[in-house]
């Protein structure tokens, strides 16, 4: 197979974890630019950078882009933009907006004749293929559990961010462990869906803020906390910047059921990450591989990690992968 | 979507098994008949049994049949040969013949204009796609381990009746639990092969047999036993049909490496199972979904789990997969 010219949309964390991963699998992709708004960046590999403005500049001599912003800014916009001129990878992962993204890719796809795998990551992504599996299997028993965590929520840091009052926050979700016991134990059981997960809030105040008032308002913050078992902890600003280096995260799916009213049945999927961004970023990579080989066969669209045959993640020939990994 | 008439070829375990995996799934299939060679078989259903040398006759009455004979002898025999009439669905295992065997159906299939999937189960078949997830996910680091056990396995307990002297045997593959272990502590970990499985064999002697003599030819047999550690015990024929009453097994596939040689990233798949063949006709009647969805399409074939889009698995629409499970 040719080599794939690609670019890196966006340099944070995920953008920095593609690059990483590119650089060992210079076999396959040939790095060609960086694109950010931001200025005076550096790579640790000597890659080159130009400022995202300037796209559209490289259409025809790059393949595919990797889209590394936030899903709640930037991909948003810039994944119908670039997938006029581009096949794209992302990890798109506003859950409420999945299918209505997903679908008004691939109209656009179909049109500009690429191909764009969305909404690609550990989850959505990784823990969505295995749920879709364990759910497939013995189907009218109880749906897999999924639980996430500890690690760090976004959403949940962001949202403590705007109450009056806060300076700045992280918010650790972490499972509940009788929970996760108990689904490992008992045959379709389905936990309340607010037991499933402990919060856990690290808050710097600002200046003369109301620290009850700050936890009251933060426990009963409907959708994000109200319900759960949230605990509020408020630290030093030097604290809390230490905490917001670590990027570590888990994931556990879990579907325990009887075959045929008798036998026991587990199927258990776990995840133990140091750093979520790098890891996503790694299969971000393996998408890449399902689109060029997509848009090789000309099959353009738009594809989330259940449209794709598991073949087409491996660079590995088909019949290759009958004989040594079947 | 249409409900799918469907028949089961052999009636073992195994067969049994996608009987009362069926006995749940209504809604979507009708058992018309069961075959089998076999005289006076009843079924706690109440389903209707047919001589398999009479299957032709079934030809645009039944969609699709579940092959449900051993590898060995039946399934590379009357896989080519239903392909012709009927979709199929199969767990063939030979695992030195798959690809061989795929290929073959494959061009009967297309020629036939029947779809069918081959080589699924527990593994081959879900812990394969398991593997290949794993480790289409940062490609460059050690693949994954996987383990089998402790569970029966039917290919080593046949080489042991083989042998002179022995009347029955049942042999347990057990996971060495040290190397384990190391496959989840140690990144990128590569264990001698023969080390990763201890081997526990029960064997019934016949009368005069030499116990010395059969238990040296276990341990010093190529391919199956020399270079494991393997233990062999005598029992009472009254034992050793007990242990063959039980079904129990399991599995576990590990990738455990560093993103960026910093990241600590582990991913694990675990199986617990007090049934092989009742669990794996779960995973045979799902893929009979994808089996039906491809014939509608026209698709016709032969296709490995590597060969599937995840969503072929469901009967859930893929619209609705993507609001529920992604």
């Amino acid at each position: 197979m040719k080599k794939i010219n690609v670019g890196i949309v966006g340099y944070g964390n995920l953008g920095k974890g593609v690059e990483s991963a590119l650089e060992n699998q210079k076999e396959h992709f040939v790095l060609k630019t960086i694109f950010s708004n931001r200025d005076n960046l550096t790579s640790p590999f000597g890659n080159k950078f130009d400022k995202t403005s300037n796209l559209d500049k490289y259409e025809g001599k790059i393949d595919l882009l990797f889209l590394c912003g936030g899903s709640f800014n930037d991909i948003e916009k810039i994944g119908p933009e670039t997938i006029k001129k581009f096949n794209t990878v992302d990890s798109f992962d506003t859950h409420a907006k999945l299918e209505k993204y997903i679908n008004k890719i691939d109209t656009i796809a179909k049109k500009s004749e690429k191909v764009a795998v969305c909404a690609g990551g550990w989850d959505p992504g990784l823990m969505s293929m295995i749920r879709l599996i364990f759910n497939s299997i013995a189907p009218t028993h109880t749906e897999a559990n999924s639980f996430w965590g500890m690690g760090v929520s976004q959403g949940h840091s962001n949202a403590i961010r705007k109450i009056e009052g806060v300076a700045n926050a992280i918010q650790y979700t972490i499972p509940n462990k009788k929970i996760v016991k108990n689904c490992g134990k008992l045959f379709d059981y389905v936990p309340d869906a607010q037991k499933k997960h402990d919060r856990l809030c690290y808050v710097v105040l600002k200046e003369n803020a109301d620290a009850n008032k700050v936890k009251d308002e933060i426990v009963n913050m409907p959708n994000y906390f109200q319900g759960y078992n949230t605990t509020v902890k408020f630290v030093t600003n030097d604290k809390l910047t230490e905490m917001q280096k670590k990027m570590f995260h888990k994931g556990y799916v879990v579907k325990n059921f009887k075959c045929s009213d008798k036998y026991a049945s587990k199927m258990s999927f776990n995840l133990e990450l140091d750093s979520n961004p790098y890891f996503t970023a790694e299969i971000l990579v393996a998408l890449a591989c399902a689109v060029s080989k997509l848009s090789n066969e000309k099959k353009y669209g738009c594809y989330s990690v259940f449209d794709l045959p598991l073949s087409y993640l491996s660079f590995e020939n088909r019949n290759e992968l009958l004989k040594t990994t079947l």
